[in-house]
C-alpha cells in the first residue's frame, strides 16, 4: 500500500551550495543527511544526482561570485535531460525518431482552443498606459479581473479584494520573492515530499533560503513557513477540507506562514476527486500567514506566457512582494490579454475547462491502462498532469544512483521522464510521467518506456498495484 | 562651470538597511558618509530624503524578515511622489488641476507610431511554441534579432551573435542577476555619480551588492565591477571612444567587470553629439568583463513592455543570468513581437527614429529656452529624455533638507520632478526634469514651476548658465 505517511516523512534538508549549512540529526544510512554536512557543492551534485561532481566543479568560471556558480550549476546540470531533448525533439514528421518529452509538466492538449482564443481581436490593445512604467503589483484592471476570477473558481465564501492580488511572471517568481520577503538568508521552508523539485531553486537562488522535507521539528534551521501544492505534484494527491484545515492550524500554532501552490486547481479532471481551493473555506485559521498562489501555467496550458499572481490579506506582504515586482514584471500588453481571458467566463466554462477535461482524462485513461497492462504500479488522484510511477522492481539496486541509471535509458531510448530523486523522493524508483500530450505522442513514448522496461531485469514484484492507486493517509 | 571631475567625485557608499556596513574614510562636514556607520534605517531614510523615519521604522511589520521590511521599505518611501502621482494625475479634460509629471523618465512623444506598428496584424502570432516554456535565455528566433539589430544600430565591426544574448524583462531585472552572479553578498560595484538612483534598489535587494560613487580606492568594501551609463543619466552626457576606452582600460587594470548600460542610446537626438556604443569599438580592452545592457524601454518609449536583453561574450556569466531568468521571463508572445519590431528597420529608420529624434529635439528646445529665459543654468547634451537643472540658488540653506522641502514645493504645486540626491548628487539643489512629453502638458509643468521658483528667494546668482551649458571633463 503506497502511503506518504507523516511519521515516515525523512527530515532532509535541501541545501545547495550553502556554506552556513546545519548538521541535521541523521537517519544513519540514508545517504542524504549526510552528505548535507559534507562539501557543499558535492551535496548539490549529488542532491540532483546528476554529471560528475569533480568535472562540473572543475567547470566552475573565475568570473562569477561563489553563489553565481552556484546559480550556473543549476543551468548546467539539472537541465542535462532538458538539453539533450532540445537538441533531438521529437517531430512527427521531421525527427519522428526524436525525444519524446514525458517530463515536463505542461497541458500540450489544448493549443488549439488556446490559439483561438488569443488570435481574437479583442486580444491585441495597445493603450499608451498599457506601454508606460505599471503600477508594479499589477494593473488595477487586471487585479480587479483577477479577484473576479478566483472569487468564482475558488467558491470563496465573500468577494476576494483586488488589493490583495499581486501579479508578476509566474510562480516561480512568486517563490523567490516570498522566500526572500519573509525569511533571513538560510531560513527555512517546510514542505511534504515529495514535492515538485524545482522550488528548492526558486527559494534558494536569489533568497537563500532551504526547503525541509517534513513538518516536525527542524533542529538547527529556523523555519519560517509550510509549502503546500494542492492539487499535489507529483502525486496528483488533493487535500481534503479536513487535512487543510489541519495543516493551517498546525501552522498556525507554530506561527508558521502557509503558501498555498494551486496552480493545478482548474485541472482536476475527475469530479469526483472534490477539491476545494483554501480561499474557499469558510474560516482562515490564520489569514495574515496565508499565501494563495496561482498561476496560468498548468490550468491554460500556457508556461510560455508567464502570468502568476499571489492572494494575500497581509498587506505587508504584498507590498514587500511588490516591491520585488520590479525584476518580475510582466508586459502591459500580456496584462491586458490576461485580463480578457480570465473574464470570459462563457469561454472558459463551455468550452475550454469541458474540453481540457474531457482531454486530460482521456489521455489519462490511455496511460494508466498501458501501465497496467505492464503490471505497473502508479499512483493518481485525477488532478494534474503526471502519474507517479513506481519502478522499483527495475532497479537491480535500490539506489538513486541506479534509479539515474534506469532515466538515462530512457533518454537513450527517445523518451524522457523525471526521477524521483529530483523530488525529494525518499525511496529510489520512483517516476514522474505527463500524460497531458496528444495520442501519438504518448503511444510513441510508452512504446519507448516499455522497450526500456522489457530489457530490464524485473526483480521482486512490488505491492500489487490495485492498492497502490488507491492511497491512504494524509494526501488523499 | 560644471565639471564631473574625478578628484572631486566623493566616495560614498550607497548601503541600504545592511547590518554589515563598511565604516568609509569620510569627508567630514558631508552628512553622508557618517550616516553609513549609523543605524542603517536612518541611513536608509535619508538617503532618499523623504519620510519621516521614527514613523516610518515603527510601521514595521512583524510578518516580513528584516530584509523583507527594508524590501517594503523601498516601495513605502521612495515612491512617495509617484503615489501622490497616482492619486492625482494630470488629465487634460478630466483633471486639468492635476500634478504633472517631469518625474519619470519616459518618452511621451511618440505612442500614436507605436500603437499604430504594433496593432499592425503581424504582432499577434500565437502558436503552441510561444505557449511553451521557452528557452530561459529567450527564444532563439529573438535572440538571433537582437544580434542583427545590435550589430547594426551599435555599428558593430563584425556581426554580434545570438549566443551572447541573454534577453529578459527589462534592466532592472539584468542589474539585479548581474549583481547576484558576479558578487558575493556585501560587495561593490563603482558608478560615476551623479546616476540613476534606482540602480541601487536594483542591484541590493536580491543581491546584497552596493554602489561606490567614484572609481577610485574603495576601503573595507570589495569592489568587483564598474557601471557605466551611457548616454548619461541624469546627465544626458555621452562618452566619447577616448573615455570610453581610458574606462575600460582602468577596469581592465583591476579586473573589474564593466556594466555598459545603452538603453538610450537610440535617443541622441543631436547628431552632433557623436554617440558611440561600447559594442562599436575595434577592441575590447577586456571582453570577457564587458557586459551591455539594453532595452526598448527608452528607445522605443515602451517602459511598460518589459524587455531587455544583455550582451556579454562570457559563457559564464551569460549562463549564470540565463539560470536566474527563470525568476525574469517575458512572454512569449511579446518575445515575438519583439522578434517583429527589432526587424522592421524600415520602419524604424524611416518612420520611427526619424520623427522620434525630431520630437525630441522639439521638445528639449521649448524646455531650455524657458529655463534660460528663467535664467536657470541647466546641463543637457542632446541626449535622453531629461535637463539636469541647477536649482541651488533657490534653496535658502545648501542642504538635502531644503532641496527636499522645495521639491515638495513642486509637488504641491502639481509637478512632479526628481531631485538630486536621489541621483546620489553631491550637492544640494540640482533636479531632473523630463521633456519628452507632449507640449500642452510641458507648458503647463513649466509654468507651474515657475510658479514655484518666483515665490522663493533666490540668494545669489550661481554661475552663468552658458558656461554650464557646456560643461568639460571626463564626461563630455
Amino acid at each position: 500500500m503506497f502511503t506518504l505517511p507523516q511519521k515516515e516523512f525523512r527530515m532532509t534538508t535541501a541545501c545547495p551550495g550553502s556554506d552556513s549549512i546545519q548538521d541535521l540529526p541523521s537517519n544513519k544510512g540514508d545517504g542524504l543527511e549526510r552528505e548535507c554536512s559534507r562539501k557543499p557543492d558535492q551535496k548539490l551534485l549529488k542532491f540532483y544526482g546528476v554529471g560528475d561532481p569533480a568535472a562540473e566543479l572543475s567547470s566552475s568560471s573565475p568570473y562569477l561570485s561563489s553563489r553565481g556558480s552556484v546559480i550556473k550549476w543549476f543551468w548546467d546540470s539539472a537541465e542535462e535531460g532538458y538539453r539533450t531533448y532540445h537538441m533531438d525533439e521529437y517531430d512527427e514528421d521531421k525527427n519522428p525518431s526524436g525525444i519524446i518529452n514525458l517530463g515536463t509538466s505542461e497541458n500540450k492538449l489544448c493549443f488549439d482552443l488556446l490559439s483561438r482564443r488569443l488570435s481574437q481581436s479583442d486580444m491585441l490593445q495597445v493603450e499608451p498606459a498599457l506601454l508606460q512604467y505599471p503600477d508594479w503589483r499589477g494593473h488595477l484592471f487586471l487585479r480587479e479581473e483577477v479577484a473576479r476570477f478566483l472569487s468564482f473558481y475558488c467558491r470563496s465564501p465573500a468577494p476576494l479584494k483586488p488589493e490583495n492580488v499581486v501579479v508578476l511572471n509566474g510562480c516561480a517568481s512568486l517563490f523567490s520573492a516570498l522566500a526572500t520577503v519573509l525569511c533571513e538568508a538560510g531560513e527555512a521552508f517546510l514542505i511534504p515530499a515529495p514535492y515538485y523539485g524545482a522550488i528548492t531553486q526558486h527559494v534558494y537562488l536569489y533568497g537563500n533560503v532551504r526547503l525541509v522535507c517534513v513538518y516536525l521539528d527542524s533542529e538547527g534551521v529556523k523555519v519560517k513557513g509550510l509549502i503546500l501544492i494542492n492539487p499535489q505534484n507529483p502525486l496528483g494527491d488533493i487535500y481534503s477540507p479536513g487535512e487543510l484545515q489541519e495543516y493551517l492550524e498546525f501552522a498556525k500554532r507554530h506561527e508558521l506562514h502557509v503558501m498555498v501552490d494551486e496552480v493545478y486547481m482548474l485541472s482536476v479532471f475527475e469530479e469526483s476527486a472534490g477539491y476545494r481551493s483554501v480561499l474557499s473555506l469558510e474560516r482562515l485559521p490564520d489569514p495574515q500567514r496565508t499565501h494563495v498562489m496561482w498561476a496560468t501555467s498548468k490550468d491554460f496550458g500556457m508556461s510560455g506566457l508567464r502570468f502568476g499572481t499571489l492572494y494575500t490579506e497581509n498587506r505587508a506582504v504584498a507590498t514587500a512582494v511588490a516591491s520585488l515586482c520590479r525584476y518580475h514584471g510582466l508586459s502591459g500588453l500580456v496584462q491586458y490579454q490576461m485580463a480578457q481571458l480570465l473574464r470570459d467566463h462563457d469561454w472558459i466554462n463551455q468550452v475550454y475547462l469541458p474540453e481540457n477535461h474531457a482531454r486530460l482524462k482521456a489521455a489519462h485513461t490511455y496511460v494508466s491502462e498501458d501501465l497496467r497492462a505492464l503490471g505497473i504500479p502508479f499512483v493518481s488522484r485525477g488532478a494534474g498532469f503526471f502519474i507517479w510511477v513506481d519502478l522499483r522492481k527495475y532497479l537491480p539496486e535500490a539506489t538513486f544512483e541506479e534509479e539515474v541509471l534506469l532515466w538515462r535509458r530512457f533518454l537513450e531510448n527517445k523518451v524522457l521522464l523525471s526521477f524521483g530523486k529530483a523530488f525529494e523522493c525518499k525511496e529510489p524508483g520512483w517516476f514522474r510521467l505527463v500524460f497531458s500530450d496528444k495520442t501519438h505522442r504518448l503511444h510513441l513514448g510508452m512504446q519507448r518506456v516499455r522497450q526500456v522496461l522489457e530489457g530490464q531485469p524485473q526483480l521482486a514484484d512490488g505491492a500489487p498495484p490495485h492498492q497502490i492507486q488507491e492511497p491512504q493517509g494524509p494526501h488523499r
